[in-house]
């Protein structure tokens, strides 16, 4: 894992890496010393970007920096304030019913200032130059399936992509939402053209079914195999066209790039009451969620790895089976041999086959394994 | 408007423009000198295109030039008689009835002989050159919905639009079925290429939804805006296939003219037993509906005249909105902003844009018209 | 019709003509010698290309060559081992029930030598060389369904055929299931490109309701002209997609070929009980479905015969029907003349027009006819 950083300042595009912004301490202390919100208890207590401040001020003067969240009083929300300076304190709505009238000293000991943007990328180098993208966003510090469940899916597929032959080459970047995808995208702007497929990775641990928006473009060979994963999978899902909101998805099909990006969530975003509160927490997220992401993740990646076009090398009438050995083989098995060899004209790949016979990928796949190796297909 | 006088025996394309018909008077009088039938009550109580005749005859004679409707006994039927000399009268079925044994004297006091046809043509001057063709039938001068209503409707329409900016040059006709708008093809085949869209405007009063029938292509832009207005209504509707009947359609979208021509109403001709009959009145039409189908008419030629094509200039990842003063918006505009940003690759109009996004039209272009104000589109 | 003899041994594609297998008599006696399996009751209780045998067994020696129904105690299968030495006897599960311990004396009197495969071929030469193929199988000799009832239908399109004028010439092939129609295809490969249109006939006397199964690519005329047919029959039907399994569209439409060529069927292969048993008889196959699968087939051969694509002469606008005496014609013949005008523009045939109007075939041929008669339209 390569940790990069771009300077603040920098010009990514139509946009400017901002300052960087580091928090040491906060607390709102009423007039008895005591800290009735205090950083040190959870990171979502100050509003994110917050500029330094140390003063005394009013319960009212103070509630006008306050966050909470009067339908879910036990929870916390996340707040920032990117592109406007301001300052201010998140905390439950029973913490803020308890402020009493009186004084209360805010401190908030942040700098604001010229520094980095710091990014991850990882690489494996596969027996092709051309990509996947894996991308997830690391902006949220104290948030769980928004989106350390992306991070930590994302980790985990890379470890075990290590450890296997790879067809293809992978790029997994973990980086800030938006900001972060710019800036990668206007530094590496030439290796964009070696992704052939990607995948935004985001909100993977919740209950919710699992849900594939597909790229911009709708029917990319990505698009194809992850709807060929879900349509098979025997459990409910969801498919949803491309649209210019969402995460990064938004940059890497922004009209410039249009490249094959699609993104695998379970809820989306903003569709669940704990998205970006407290609540988002290891509570929430589950490992049998994100071990099923996880698994389709995975499945996504092996048919992108393992598709591919063949030619039927005996392409008039069916060759005889029996004589090489392959009428032995299950009546299914049979049946998939019977519709590699009649749709290996060129222009079908195995994904192809699958999705136009209704038989899954990997029992199209072995019987193309084979047949080739019985000398009845070859590589396109 | 301009009166166009086109006169007999003209060939145009396969037609011959007939004779001209006119008529003064008209009666049946029993034996007791009573005007049992009387043109002066009704312009429907004579066949049009009646020859001339004064004769007596019996009643048994006379009941084989008369035309009524058992079904609804109170209605007079309009009937034509264009392509064969023949007479006769038009009435009640309760009026028929009441015929008694005897003798009547028959009175025609028509001419059918050279002449002319007479249409209406109004235009109006746009910034563009190109056109939208207007069109109505003008033929049957006493039935309301069939068409007093479309005349009425392209008429306020063409007052209306005479006031306002014009993208489009417009081209109102107000002719008599079928041959008029042969003719008016055949004298102006010349001005036919520059006719981008059209509508066919006949029987816009009556209580039926509204109904939209495609042109004869299919995917014209004027099926499309139609099909958004009506789709974002709120209300029923129907949107029918082209077919090779109907009204003037049949000629607009004749193979050799094939132009993008639609045609709006409520319920189809014949669909309503009214219909050509003296039941098709002022009680029939309610301004209501007459007044949506205006509403839904200029919303159609609102979409024709602000349907542009854009290009984004940043198109490599978003456009800071913020730095622009754009993150102000409404949660609305802001999508509808990105769709537009998204989608403006030169390749998706306005209307697609909405069409896609699912988003009304109207928001899409003021999202359209703020980034364009920014400096972040360029029209194709 | 003509009896095609081709050796055994000779190559055809990866295939080999196999030996030819004969068979005189057969039985299976007791130790009382009596014939308790005899051929000369039933063809099916031989094993279909069983070797030579005579031995005498013990009862559960016998058993390991016994097949047999349990879920039909009465039927008695019909099993072939086409590519492995093997010997049998097939009977009905209470016959096998009843054999009792002891010594039993197997007795087949076949041969398995060289000899030839035979098929059957009848031509009829139409006005064009372009074919109509129509092929059935004919190795089950005393199956009825399948596909007695092909060969039936077939020789009787053959006859009906041959008596009236004809557009195309048809090509009937008799012929072993597979590799009948691998040899047939290996030793006419140039004649192939001849075969316009295509149709494999079988299992089409059975009760259950018409299915026509595409030809590959799916919108060939064959396949439009049978939905045509199917869908304007008012009765229960079924479509099904190509897929590489089947009976002889396999070859046909393999990708190195790829003919245009579909199949009608009633109840698939396979999905009857009777299916390959003694149950498919006489009892189960009855005239009225064989008489309504022939009606269908000749409605779909007489669309192929009949589509044409014409050119609308009087492109401009709709010609003048009353001056061609044409205005008299029923409301249904009017309305389908006026289809067949408007899309008679060269890139409709008189099929498309059908679907695209709804209208029956028929009514739109007669409408041509009759607007060829006036010298409207000219054939492309």
């Amino acid at each position: 894992m390569v940790s990069h950083e771009v300077p603040s300042g920098k010009r990514v595009f139509d946009w400017t890496i901002p300052r960087e912004w580091n928090i040491r301490d906060a607390y709102v202390k009423n007039s008895k010393g005591e800290r009735v919100v205090d950083f040190g208890k959870s990171n979502l207590h100050v509003l994110n970007y917050s500029i330094p401040i140390r003063k005394t001020v009013s319960l009212a003067a103070l509630k006008e920096h306050l966050y909470s969240l009067p339908d879910y009083p036990d929870w916390i929300p996340y707040k920032t304030s990117y592109y406007k300076d301001n300052w201010g304190f998140c905390l439950s709505h029973n913490q803020l019913m308890r402020l009493e009238e009186g004084e209360y000293e805010v401190f908030i000991d942040s700098t604001l200032e010229n520094g980095h943007l710091t990014y991850g990328e990882y690489s494996l180098r596969g027996q092709q130059t051309e990509e996947i993208l894996v991308s997830c966003h690391a902006c949220h510090p104290s948030l769980c399936n928004d989106n350390l469940s992306g991070v930590g899916l994302a980790t985990f597929l890379a470890i075990f992509l290590s450890s296997i032959r790879r067809r293809y080459s992978y790029r997994f970047l973990f980086l800030p939402g938006t900001i972060g995808a710019i800036t990668w995208l206007c530094l590496n702007e030439g290796k964009t053209s070696n992704i052939k497929h990607g995948l935004v990775i985001t909100g993977v641990g919740d209950p919710g079914k699992i849900t594939y928006k597909k790229s911009r473009l709708g029917n990319e060979e990505i698009d194809r195999a992850a709807a060929h994963v879900l349509r098979h999978s025997g459990e409910d899902f969801k498919i949803i066209d491309f649209s210019p909101y969402g995460y990064d998805e938004r940059q890497y099909c922004s009209p410039g790039f249009n490249l094959p990006v699609g993104r695998l969530s379970r809820t989306r975003g903003g569709e669940y009451p704990e998205y970006h509160t407290s609540a988002d927490n290891l509570d929430f997220v589950q490992s049998k969620f994100l071990g099923d992401s996880f698994e389709k993740t995975l499945a996504i990646i092996d048919i992108l790895e393992s598709n591919r076009t063949y030619v039927n090398l005996n392409a008039k009438c069916e060759p005889q089976m029996s004589k090489r050995g392959l009428d032995s083989e299950s009546k299914a098995t049979h049946l998939a041999m019977q519709w590699v060899l009649n749709f290996s004209d060129g222009s079908h790949s195995l994904l192809d086959i699958a999705d136009r016979s209704n038989l899954r990928f990997d029992l199209i796949v072995s019987a193309a394994e084979m047949l080739l190796r019985k000398g009845l297909l070859r590589e396109l």
